[in-house]
């Protein structure tokens, strides 16, 4: 599966549901400039980022049916994949754009917030409400007649519910305007990165292509499950320590967690670990817009050696991955190497 | 059916469903604190209205089944019924708290709008999402075997979207800080009502309770709809010229419509009869924060003569209504007193 090829097909795809989308309105006799808005919406909010998510459905659909390369694929065959892929990059943007807002963000994917966009303001949070419903539109669509129907529903319905936990607990956890790191600790942080991150960039993407190519039995979604939510934690983790830690020309990005507040892997092992002189200096300099104090949070971690910590955690990790992989039971279609390419895409990135 | 019963009973059974949904969050593992979150959300937002809605599920249910009173009911029935009225009244909280963030209100129900209560703001965005996922909760809970489970979540999904179209068309036709009454028209009222307003607190009821009672034919949903999307318009048109004409004592407000720049029917109507004088005069002084504006229109709308086109329209629609309703075909179990019922609760009412 060529991956320029893989991001070019599925991006091709967009503007035909846009259309489709568009459409609805027009049969339900919409005004032109609504239609035009909720397009300027679709557009500016949805095929911006990575797309890592809506892809990997497509490309894990190819490996449980065998296929080498996208030609195997029939084209409506094609469609309905890259649909279900499409909707998970649908909620991603249902999600970023309230995120945005509720963070009082300045810039995502390189442009303003839409929220931030001329004339948009709080109308974001309705077009969020309306991203998240062209998922269901598409759905119906394309899957109303299959008998599996009914799980991608149940299976939006759970993961959107699961990752509004997770955002809420994070919210409450680590208001960006309050420090209180006695609110922090490495069990809330497991708790929303899974939440909040995991089960809808990682379980969601395997578990729609599996439905689709016909293996939904319960033992493999679990199969899939107990690799995909600790490898997403794995990657979280990954994340908070390249914020830090990362070189700002690997990681495309000055690190801001520190300033932000943020419950992230790195604060909370230094909070497990340092004494009551470091905790105090941490409690004065942590979250706070000043980076003098950044850096004094950024020294406090070098010296207690997070850096090390995060490495020693990444192999161990990375063994039971490799381990829970090795031993995943095929017989009924699952095929390992499914995570195993979720895996290496991950295992020791530094970008 | 008694309707101090009916609605002490659904009351009833709300805290009972706020411990199943926040049984969830512990099945999940969430703290403590997001879960008293969660049930202040519940509880903030969800029963404070007038429960019309909800009520009128299980009541239609009734109609349809036969039964006389409440005692009818088999105890797991009831409860079904009544889960499906509170999943629209959950709904409804979810637009109430984000069109509350919206048009930046200050009160909802006689108590600050929760965006405003102390620590929420933004992440009101976020319980308004999680009030939507206790709908998806609840019907997959109680009604996940049924046969008609899935045409209770497209249900959902579509009157879902229909409502966020028509709030998008008025927050683009309507922004409460720019009056541009050449946006105005009463094609424009009509579409925002119908698709903000009728098709979840008129049609979603009824439809509902058809389904759980087994009447499913499209025909017969075509009919309720035919009856209650123009009911629903009427009793929005109604509501309309209330916040106008209405007496402060009767509908328990002063309304707001004018300086609020709302694009209601009364001001859509002067717009289509008025002369390019009277036209500037509204241009003028219409969607003002400034009572003397107010009133100036306010006077032209009493020389425009709006009451009597409104009772005419009355007139009206009370016919076609009427006789609509008197021709519903029975033959598959679906009754016109179902209709009747709510054309009784809106024809003529000065609260």
């Amino acid at each position: 599966m060529d991956k320029e090829i893989g991001k070019k097909k599925f991006l091709e795809l967009f503007p035909e549901l846009v259309t489709e989308l568009l459409d609805v309105l027009r049969e339900n006799g919409m005004p032109n400039d609504a239609i035009s808005w909720f397009q300027k919406n679709l557009d500016y909010n949805t095929p911006g980022g990575k797309l890592n998510r809506g892809i990997s459905v497509v490309d894990t659909y190819a490996l449980l049916k065998g296929y080498k390369s996208y030609d195997d694929f029939s084209e409506s065959e094609y469609k309905r994949a890259a649909i279900l892929g499409w909707c998970i990059e649908l909620l991603q943007a249902y999600f970023l754009v309230a995120d945005d807002m509720m963070d009082q963000s300045i810039t995502r994917r390189g442009q303003p917030c839409w929220y931030r966009v001329e004339g948009v303001k709080e109308i974001a949070i309705n077009d969020a409400f309306m991203l998240e419903g062209a998922i269901y539109i598409l759905l119906k669509k394309y899957f109303r007649k299959d008998s599996y129907y009914i799980d991608l529903l149940d299976l939006f319905h759970e993961v959107t519910f699961q990752t509004e936990m997770g955002q809420l607990l994070d919210l409450i956890t680590a208001p960006e305007d309050h420090v209180d790191l006695s609110k922090f600790s490495l069990e809330k942080h497991s708790f929303i990165v899974i939440y909040k991150t995991a089960f809808y960039s990682f379980y969601l993407p395997v578990a729609l292509a599996m439905f689709m190519a016909g293996i939904n039995d319960e033992l493999d979604l679990k199969q899939a499950r107990d690799v995909l939510i600790p490898l997403g934690e794995y990657f979280q983790i990954q994340d908070d320590y390249l914020d830090c830690f990362g070189k700002p020309e690997d990681i495309g990005k000055i690190g801001t967690d520190i300033q932000d507040n943020k419950c992230s892997w790195v604060i909370n092992t230094a909070i497990k670990i340092c004494s009551p002189d470091e905790r105090k200096i941490l409690d004065e300099n942590y979250g706070r817009k000043d980076s003098a104090k950044e850096a004094i949070c950024k020294e406090l971690f070098s010296k207690l050696k997070i850096d090390e910590l995060y490495h020693q955690y990444e192999e161990k990790i990375a063994t039971e991955l490799k381990e829970k992989i090795s031993n995943i039971d095929e017989s009924r279609g699952f095929k390992g190497e499914v995570l195993t390419a979720f895996f290496k895409k991950i295992y020791k990135r530094s970008k």
